[in-house]
């Protein structure tokens, strides 16, 4: 039966491109002659095109949100979240999600081809920012047809972007989800980011950049995502799925991983250089460092034009973005008069929490879009 | 008054030789041909030989705990702790500090020359302990003379060897103070240790630990010093220290440091690799990964056999080393009926402040040391 829908509903990437005739302005001043996003769709527009749903996706994710490509043995990356039934029930809504500007899978970054010099951008790409990232898929909600969206959902850095629409787009969204995200990142979040981006640079073959003709910067890329590896873990996650267990039973000489979790960090890191880019990992990192909604003011007043209604979720164990930062944003909002829903779900699963407790969250989220006056 | 006090008190790191016919026997089974141990002491030892403390140090300091070499524009790592009317008085106690074995500050270890190959060891250099950190620790008392310590001192890595000297010479102590430590490194301790040896040996100056007569492995050594510093900071001394302040105003282009909190860390991964050697790190961090005295009984077992009173010091801000796992040492010294001592001192330092809350220190050690019967 899993199979039969599975072969049945084998969904496929889209590209949209900017016109021959427009340009891109981007946030720094920059403008982008040409534009590409990566995207994919399920289910129905309606005939009053008023049941989309925007998926924004977090740091390494990309556009495949859901279902099966020809070639995949998993679904995409929230597939427990999208589909018949599901909290973002694809019989009721049309559900949109695209990969990042700045990203490598299929949009626009700094390994896309620049039209000014021949060769992929490497450094030559301008610095993008989540507003940058929110404006190019307002192109793409416009080509499709879409005056407002339902809702803009997203968890950490896609948060961020669901934010950013609420923002600067409040005539255009009916309703936010925004779940295990923040309104600007910490100097403990910029820290942990930065140490990746050593990583990165440190790798001699990272080339300041441009080594697309050449040997990729793997190992320091590796680094950044075990990096990343622990920060999305709790404590307790990591003591209940590795504690001291391990590998062999005698010292490790030559310091191969010799613990379970050095062994699981170290396949992490290895697999994910197969499937990102390092410059893009720069480039969309700094885009959640630069990501500040406040700005130094009180937040309630980045808030005062919002008119959507909220849905705001943390998690118990989340550490890298703490329920203190939800509750920041609930505050915020209440002060704004929004109608805002918030839940911290109680988790071991830490920051990871967002892409694995799907009962919890579906149940509150079928709710709230139950709930949405259009 | 201070500079005279500086000049009256210059200190030296002195040296310790295992006598030529005996060997260093190590808990992988290796025996060590040669071993010698830098140390430094304070105060005077009594005639009685009971007035005698041992600091053991945490992962990156070393003998020079207290007080100025001659060339010091800053006294060494815990002087606020050492000295004249301190929380350690050198004008009752004699205070002893030496490097750990496996470490680059003048003990026997990986930077060492190695009598079998006539170079430096590199990675030829055994696996080493805490086990054996404190064995070559007793050689070093037992040469000077002192039967049994006053008290054995440390934070952090220092307090893992404090806790093991309680177990392994019990009779060779009359006091044990643990602060800010473990009696085991959890997953997620390991995991950054592991992190931090992976951003090494991903530099291809690292060359399996032959670097010696080439160039250091600085970029993966100064990347895993940066992972450390995040750790041993908390979410709110990083939020205080640096918020989101910029080092310039516009956008940062090439990925140099803009936010303060960037070039901070940057600064000190670069000091730091003027002072520490690589394959130190890895020893030592492993050392500390295999550090495990709960062996996986019941952790009230391992310590049936301590005669010494004990305080254990927590910090609220703790992260890397939580407040839970002082709180399970204690319980376990309980119920052995061991007279504990246990304090969370409020602080929002996280684990660094262990180093620079100071007067509360001295205030729980001073009367703990003077409370001890010899």
């Amino acid at each position: 039966m899993k199979k039969e829908s599975k072969e049945n509903n084998f969904v496929e990437t889209k590209y949209y491109n900017l016109p021959k005739d427009e340009f891109f302005s981007l946030e720094s001043g920059v403008n982008l002659k040409e534009l590409k996003i990566a995207y994919e769709t399920y289910g129905k527009l309606n005939k009053s095109c008023n049941n989309a749903i925007l998926i924004c996706h977090p740091l390494t994710a990309d556009a495949h949100v859901a279902g099966y490509h020809k070639a995949d043995k998993k679904p995409g990356w929230w597939d427990n979240m999208i589909g018949p039934g599901k909290a973002f029930d694809t019989k009721k809504f049309f559900i949109i999600c695209s990969n990042v500007i700045g990203g490598c899978k299929g949009s626009t970054g700094p390994n896309s081809f620049n039209p000014v010099t021949g060769k992929a951008y490497g450094l030559n790409f301008p610095v993008i920012t989540i507003k940058d990232m929110v404006n190019a898929q307002e192109k793409l909600i416009s080509f499709l047809g879409i005056k407002k969206l339902l809702s803009v959902c997203g968890g950490s850095m896609g948060g961020m972007q669901a934010l950013q629409w609420s923002v600067s787009y409040p005539e255009r969204i009916f309703s936010c989800i925004a779940i295990a995200t923040t309104y600007k990142h910490s100097a403990q979040q910029i820290a942990f980011d930065e140490v990746g981006r050593q990583a990165i640079m440190a790798d001699p073959a990272w080339n300041r950049g441009d080594y697309y003709r050449r040997k990729n910067p793997s190992a320091g890329l590796s680094v950044a995502r075990m990096i990343g590896h622990i920060t999305y873990m709790s404590y307790n996650s990591m003591e209940k799925k590795f504690g001291r267990i391990l590998k062999k039973d005698d010292f490790g000489y030559g310091f191969s991983p010799d613990f379970e979790v050095e062994g699981y960090l170290k396949y992490r890191g290895d697999s994910f250089v197969k499937r990102f880019d390092a410059n893009s990992y720069l480039y969309v990192t700094k885009a959640m460092d630069y990501f500040d909604l406040q700005k130094g003011e009180k937040l309630s007043n980045a808030f005062k034009n919002i008119k959507s209604k909220f849905l705001v979720i943390a998690f118990s164990s989340d550490w890298l973005y703490p329920t203190v930062q939800s509750k920041t944003i609930v505050k915020a909002l209440k002060m704004n008069g929004i109608d805002v829903t918030f839940c911290e779900i109680s988790s071991n699963y830490g920051h990871d929490a967002f892409l694995l407790e799907s009962e919890e969250q579906t149940n509150l989220i079928k709710h709230f879009l139950k709930n949405i006056k259009k």
